[in-house]
């Protein structure tokens, strides 16, 4: 319950960052989807730390193993478990941080709340268990390609500059998947200063959906948008999300109703979600990321004697986790877009008689 | 499914606007609380339509009647069942609208998902369901007051004009449930001009949660940020959610980071959330509303044949759902704080004992 | 959660024996169903009190009021609600049982578990709440016509006398819905002869289900008979159930395997289920109901405050309980069937081509 | 959902018998139990094939990797995965049965509802899966010890020759898990018997939980005895369940009621639960599982193609899967146990006080 995603397309991942290994079930795979496990590998690696200056250091090969769920390369609808296992998790000394809380962490409410934690590299909380969704998203995206549905993210905003365009396919091979080259050259420059000075940035990233079936999304606790909502505000580091015109809220009815002619919409403020359920317009969603909590300046906080301390971080981090988060949030998108047409198949008679009669 | 929201403390709403009720079935309702009938019918009285001219005319008493659940006015633990039956639900002529999709709403979507919709006042999508919301939060107000929870909203932006200071005790009593008196002024000013103009307004609401204990959330994917996130974005309307400060994403590590010393927390810029888990801090999120789809000016659309049709609508509106949105925010976030109440409850063995031993 | 049932047919019940109503909510009903509401009357009508000396005399019209999700005689995909009002809940004097457990039935559990129970005629432990059921499988079998799914149930067993042959037409029109002409007189005298001892009687339900399309069932903890077992076991007075031929546990592989020749299976002991899977034969399963608990003798017992004291009930009640329990049956098992089928719908990704592309 | 079981302690299970590895993931354990890791390894060991010439002659060690949710030694409330390494699985030539339907297993059902299936040793149908159910109960246990509360089975028929008495610790030791040591010698001649025919015997288990706490068990579809039917009944072979003494649906009220006196039940043909509830005495269920359908004797069927065949199988298999299914039996009660537990936590408000004020 606590650690699954989706409902029919439900996913469930366990491990810490420093345990033995980290994975994922994936429950409801229908049967006979091509299974493309080099596509697998590649968006674990599109994740994966250690790739360049602009994320942790942490060298970890992040090659999944499929345990279960494919036969003669294709999925059964059994579930499908992919572990990784953890290469780098030597037992450094950890002296450090054992008893103290560190700022911006999940230390202290995990510690108050199980009355024990696996402080190793922040444990369950840490962001590596993202690795997890992402392997996930990847087969997610193995069916949404069969119904040619495509799931595209962009960095759009870095310590508070905005690019004033995106372009999505610039953005995938990006070294900071950054939404043009001119606002990548510009956030570098950011990033490498913020980096010489000890501290971290927060971001926004861009999500865009195209080729969406009408109809996903079920009124009226299962929308499409607050399952997203949901599945996006639960990637680490994330404190906000806003689906379509980012100015609705000051917009007047007038302006922000997007009226239709014979051709469909004629604008989509509503990021492609009307009602709870998809519209067949681009879904867009923006993400907003803290600052990486994780900062090499001394910091006040406590230990668990509630004593003062100065905490002083070592090790390896990204300066800005926006940057890969984009990367998981394609992956939660891809999971409930499977999910909700899953769900949204059975909605009508007509589709069941298409099925059983 | 669909229709219910809470893992333990459960509830799930049916009703269209216009047929014959609403109502609310709660279920996980610990025994033994004291049901106070007259605050649940005052729940409803702040979010009931036609109190004055910011809402809309639509005349409903909303009297709730509770069917089951309690008995010599306590709660018995079995399902709690509360039913508005809809008296202004006259049979008026909906032939203008009947086959048309409304900019803004959820007709299109509705239709093209289930090949056949109530069409009268916007049948499942309309914000009347949010009526049967309200219910399951006046329940869990109940609960949440035995341990001094408290819950509040105001209205924080309307128009794009924002609020300088938050006074929720103002808030409660206001007629729009203005953040204060300046603002309300000004608001109300904008309000009736806007109506003026048959347009309609957008706006942001504000909640806080104090006394929250430390420990509610269930990582990874029943935190209580992705939870809340979900519980607010089904509300009609909602964009746009942020937690916290909601500059986090400009901010650098340095400044977002909340330090802590032996008196707890030092800022909140985290808005009372850690890792999805509740540091005892105030929660804080802000939720952003588009302005009301209903406008009584000519819009494009089209017909469910095809044509190309120009809506104009009559009728009784919200000149902005904002307003009585708030109320519906402090519902959900209710409904949300118990059932993680009820699911930290059993995270620790020692609590366990506490119980059974 | 605790008063819900099913996946995605999901239906929930409230409402206590003599309070103000019992109901249902059914969600995940597929939108474009014809709602046939004078079936709905007749099922209900089927498992009403008071029809014959063998039930309860208590007078219930049973008049169900449909208060949602229908919409010019259709389904529309939002959830039904339908509820009855207790017609018969007059105020009757029940200091007598006010504080004592009567023997065999939920006082005494249900008082221990909560602190508190509505001991009006049994509270939510009633099987007054089982009209909820009938009606929720009522919607079910709409569905299941339009795929000529034909669920039946005859009694095959009363005081430990067995039908040696079973006609469900016969037993459909029975007044004790025996399962043929023969045991239906011996058994009227049997239970004519238990009342007049102020006694009640036990008995066996068979039920079967015809023209199941193979592939329902979802392995390994949703299978179709270990969810059709929770189904019948959350019946009132159920004590235990059997799929297919009830000596498999005595046989061997030899005489328990159905093998298969072109036309199909040979035989049937599995009773239509393998794998938790249906096999396209008819599914068959005997359910036991422990005699009515409520008998017209003194017994031994004690009262809340751990006193000994002699319950004497009186009042109306069945002689047995597996009758009418009969036509619970039949609902449950059609709610399942319905959940199945929706389940079973996108297991293969053939399926959701035919419903996407 | 289809692979996963329980409400709060809910655990998913994964892998095929042939495939890389069988797992679980065990999620909603409360922090801070003691994990043993060698009573894991015995209850694996107790379910374990290749034992002694009453199970499967396939030799698997069994051993388990634990790779996450434990740290120094105690559970921290992050889900404990943990899998079993298929050792065994040497690529045999499986041309016999690649293309035909066993009788009495599930080939024919998996084929026709996904249309692809992995045939290598039934796959994820085979009773291999069992050993991850094991490893849930076991984690299970480690919880239900610091409550003194007490799992126990034994096999009391096989063959059709029942136990006369039942001495679950005798059991326990017992080669065969025999009620007792006379009929040990009976039924181990019955068996070997059985073998040198190439058949296979059916047999019924027993199951008796002690210590019970009183309250156990959601009415009204989460009741204790249907979650454990349905917990059950997902067991491999089983087609049957009763609850209590097996002729209460052949007793009268009178003989069947549990009377009460000062000090509690006089007598328990309950089985320890009352309406859906624990009622404080032993929980006793009966479970039928029908023969071992792997038999050794030519089998009419068809192959996949609908050409009729002659099925000749070859290999190891249980002469009766009654004997290690007990072991199954226990952990699937130990998991709903602890799962009620947790779930009775919070049905009182007195005891959410307990815990948070």
């Amino acid at each position: 319950m606590f650690n699954s995603f989706g409902a029919i397309y439900k996913f469930t991942t366990f491990g810490e960052s420093h345990g033995m290994a980290i994975g994922v079930v994936i429950d409801g795979v229908p049967a006979g989807v091509e299974f493309d496990y080099s596509f697998l590998e590649n968006e674990l690696k599109r994740r994966r730390p250690g790739a360049n200056r602009f994320s942790t250091q942490r060298k970890e090969s992040d090659t999944p193993e499929v345990l279960s769920g494919i036969f003669e390369n294709k999925t059964t609808g059994t579930p499908i478990s992919i572990v990784i296992f953890n290469k780098d998790q030597k037992s450094k000394d950890y002296s450090n941080i054992k008893d103290i809380f560190r700022p911006g962490h999940a230390d202290y409410t995990y510690y108050q709340k199980y009355g024990i934690r696996d402080y190793r590299g922040g444990g369950r909380s840490s962001a590596r268990e993202t690795a997890a969704r992402v392997a996930a998203g990847a087969v997610a995206k193995m069916i949404l390609k069969e119904f040619n549905i495509k799931i595209e993210s962009a960095v759009i905003e870095i310590g508070g500059i905005r690019a004033d365009k995106i372009d999505y396919n610039y953005a995938k091979d990006s070294i900071i998947y950054a939404a043009n080259k001119d606002i990548e050259k510009e956030w570098i420059e950011l990033i490498d200063k913020s980096k010489q000075e000890h501290n971290s940035l927060g971001g926004v990233v861009k999500l865009r959906i195209q080729n969406v079936p009408v109809g996903l999304g079920e009124p009226i606790y299962y929308k499409l948008d607050n399952i997203l909502a949901s599945a996006l505000m639960s990637i680490n580091a994330t404190k906000g999300i806003y689906i379509g015109n980012i100015n609705s809220h000051k917009l007047t009815g007038k302006e922000n109703n997007d009226e239709m002619n014979k051709d469909g919409f004629i604008s989509n403020n509503a990021g492609g979600i009307l009602g709870g359920i998809s519209n067949g317009e681009d879904i867009e969603v923006e993400i907003y990321f803290k600052p990486t909590p994780s900062i090499f300046q001394p910091q006040k906080s406590i230990d668990i004697y509630g004593n003062e301390v100065e905490v002083n971080l070592q090790g390896r981090h990204d300066p800005i986790v926006a940057i890969r988060g984009s990367v998981v949030v394609e992956a939660m998108a891809a999971c409930v877009v499977v999910d909700m047409m899953l769900l949204n198949a059975t909605r009508k008679i007509e589709n069941l008689k298409k099925i059983y009669l």
